[in-house]
């Protein structure tokens, strides 16, 4: 099985040109959010053959078996029930984003963005010229359900998350989501949940979408994807899941912004969703490993604080008070430790003196980071003379 | 050659689903602007080794072959000049035409839009609440500099033409393109000139690029794109070329909207710059034949007036009087004829009363559409007993 195949970090920084961009050699990214594993030969397959066969042409209203694959998949994994006019393929998830915001919100109005999360879920609206309010987590990364209730005003139109986290890693337990799903409703919310690590829990952790929840099937618009958890991200392929009517609307505008997205890409992801789950397993149990020993040895370091992500593929440390701000930390790693990591600042409130490392990559090249992070780590908690000279902590 | 490997009618169906999309057995669609030819062997070539080699990661300022085969096309095809940085790949052309409106219009300025022209062109300014005057063509297609002329205020910030033309098949001169320039600069206006035809223009004409013109450098806003002349319209990858501050921000946007367009397609549009223009002379003779040809039989049938396109692969015969409208027209020759043609009154003024066909098509193919059209059309001018019983007129 290609995943079983490492790569070396020469062959991996050849191919991935954007996650290692500008970077020196024997640096180690770990900055953009993209996996080192190589896609699936099943996705592989599909796509040439699609070449092969002249599968090529304008698939207005979708790929058929894409469709498919997508209903069953969501009545399977999501416990979601959908038809084919309530899921829109898009280009990426990103695209999705974008339409949601576009199709449902006018100038003036408000939405409520739980923080820290995706730069575009927070930044979006604002060229809408809608207002977004963030609603900052607890501190174990969790929904504080009180900040949300609390942001809520006349003009609020939507509610934003991220589950699985980026960057936290959270994964919201039922429980949590049935309440934010209560306030939905009572206050006639909508809700986008962004699922794009709907496939990456850890700890035996199982992945609630909301909009399988009671009352909530007409209200949330749910955007998922393959380019991270399938390693296909230059593939633009993703979906949305919502309400008849928006996706109507939904399809409509982006015939004006891209026509549809890519009929080889929705070709591959149908594979992915009907022959690949072998993949998908085998890659959330070597994550969990890798996540182990990245955790366990940054909680071995003075000055960090981590949370063990439960989910996705990103570990969220807090490096202050080694650092004044994290982008003085990502310039530092980068230096010292020649492994790019990503500033927590661009992520909304909650992210600052965070640092973002994707752990999607073999265990060695994440432990041979770790060493230099630690060693780096452990050299500046000494120059800086910090009293407290205490091992780092779990939270 | 793949091209004269001439596909069948079932062929042609099966394939692409949306041309052929609810029609029956029998029916011959020439609606939808798709080609009936395969894409050239050199794309699926790259496009293959591009996803065997792992090449379908992020590539998030452009696949470089791409740029660079752009780069020296346009030098060397469209007498332009462009960096790296005054390029941007695009999801096909409709995503150019989204960016060039979004980042140029604010609410409440003004795009003069030549028409007859492509719907979105007309069509997606006034989804940004900008505001549109449609600047009707001469009799023979080409500019009229006074409507333009007349249409400027002092809110006009754009002028946006097709060119060749859909759906007229109009190839402006050089020196109407001049005429136009010199409005462009003393009214200090941008233009949007939509080249997705580029490659295709009969009888000996040159296709000219307004942004070669002196002073247009850096006012023009060129989309070009490869789904119509090179056979692979699911396949979402055109480019844009403007001055590099628009660039810029096109490109921050589109970040926005779909990250990129898809690596693999980026590298099978470079095969397709690079190794390529063997197939583009083919189609170009090709079509110029099948052009001819349907002319004639058109040309021969009472009551229709055509122009013979100069470019493009659409014929857009006026067929009033034989009816009321052309949607009237485009129902009676789906069920007498059994060939689907599109309705003109969506490209805006100057289109209603005509149909377009698209006769990107096997010579025989277009034969039999244009023999079963024009014994439709006669049976319809005796039903209606039109006194004028002379045969149809060339323009």
């Amino acid at each position: 099985m290609s995943l079983t195949e490492k790569l070396t970090l020469e062959e991996i920084r050849r191919k991935r040109p954007s996650k290692y961009a500008g970077l020196e050699e024997g640096v180690i990214s770990l900055g953009l959010a993209e996996s080192d594993f190589e896609m699936p030969k099943e996705v592989k397959e599909a796509m040439i053959s699609a070449i092969l066969e002249g599968r090529y042409h304008y698939e207005m209203d979708g790929v058929v078996e894409f469709l498919e694959a997508a209903m069953d998949k969501l009545s399977r994994f999501n416990g979601i029930s959908a038809g084919k006019e309530e899921i829109l393929p898009t280009v990426g998830a990103m695209n999705g984003i974008w339409l949601a915001y576009r199709i449902l919100l006018k100038p003036g109005d408000h939405v409520i963005v739980v923080t820290p999360s995706y730069p575009a879920l927070i930044g979006r609206p604002k060229s809408l010229q809608a207002e977004v309010t963030e609603a900052k987590v607890r501190k174990d990364g969790h929904l504080d359900l009180a900040v949300i209730e609390k942001a809520v005003s006349s003009r609020t139109r939507m509610i934003t998350i991220c589950n699985p986290n980026n960057p936290t890693g959270t994964v919201y337990t039922k429980d949590e989501l049935e309440q934010l799903a209560e306030i939905a409703i009572r206050h006639d919310l909508y809700v986008l949940s962004d699922e794009l690590y709907e496939n990456l829990t850890y700890d035996g952790r199982k992945h609630v979408s909301i909009a399988s929840l009671p009352g909530m099937r007409e209200r949330a618009i749910t955007l998922f994807g393959f380019t991270k958890t399938y390693g296909m991200s230059g593939l633009r392929i993703g979906y949305v899941v919502a309400e008849r009517e928006i996706i109507r609307k939904m399809k409509d505008e982006n015939t004006g912004i891209v026509i549809h997205p890519g009929t080889v890409e929705q070709i591959g992801a149908a594979a992915a969703l009907k022959k690949c789950d072998y993949y998908i397993d085998f890659l959330k149990n070597y994550l969990e490993k890798v996540r182990n020993r990245l955790v366990a040895m940054l909680s071995e370091t003075p000055g960090v604080t981590i949370s063990p992500p439960e989910g996705a593929f990103f570990a969220f440390p807090n490096l202050i008070p080694l650092f004044e701000n994290d982008k003085d930390a990502v310039e530092y790693l980068l230096k010292e430790a020649r492994v790019l990591v990503h500033g927590g600042s661009g992520f909304g409130e909650g992210g600052a003196g965070h640092v973002r490392i994707n752990f999607c990559s073999p265990l060695e090249i994440i432990e041979e980071a770790a060493n230099r992070i630690r060693s780096a780590l452990i050299k500046r908690h000494d120059a800086i003379g910090l009293k407290n000279k205490s091992l780092g902590n779990i939270v």
